[in-house]
């Protein structure tokens, strides 16, 4: 089990898709910014399901894994997003 | 020094604005996503920059600060970006 934290940045044609993928793993926290603890094997899932979706020659995902999710703290500046299950 | 992760969710008329700032204390690493090492006192004067640019009743920025930077790894999916100093 990992703490990840994921930015997209796909183009405006597959961005739906990407959410909707993202969204089944994660928590969506900001425009471009999921985060959430996920298990190797649905990492592995959702990486399937992504490279579906995307062009992986124009898009880019970063998955931050961060070992430990005591070691980070999230600084806001501005609005913080509501962690909900809004659809898009 | 703290090794951070930050992300950006801001309104195009004051896009610009915020990357510039953040581009003087940080590596431009995707679209909407920057990191690096920085001091206390510096991440201080980011902030204070950023209000001054920012509507911080319609902008967040995002900053995950990780204690240890070789607590986290970052897997790409698609393109990475090159870090450069790059001009917008």
């Amino acid at each position: 089990m990992s703490y990840m934290i994921v930015v997209y940045d796909v183009e405006e044609e597959r961005i739906n898709k990407a959410r909707k993928v993202l969204k089944k793993y994660f928590l969506w926290v900001q425009n471009s910014v999921f985060e959430g603890e996920i298990t190797e094997g649905k990492f592995e899932k959702c990486r399937i399901e992504l490279s579906k979706v995307l062009d992986l020659k124009r898009d880019s995902i970063y998955f931050y894994r961060i070992e430990n999710k005591f070691n980070y703290k999230k600084v806001v500046l501005g609005i913080e997003k509501e962690i909900t299950d809004n659809f898009i």
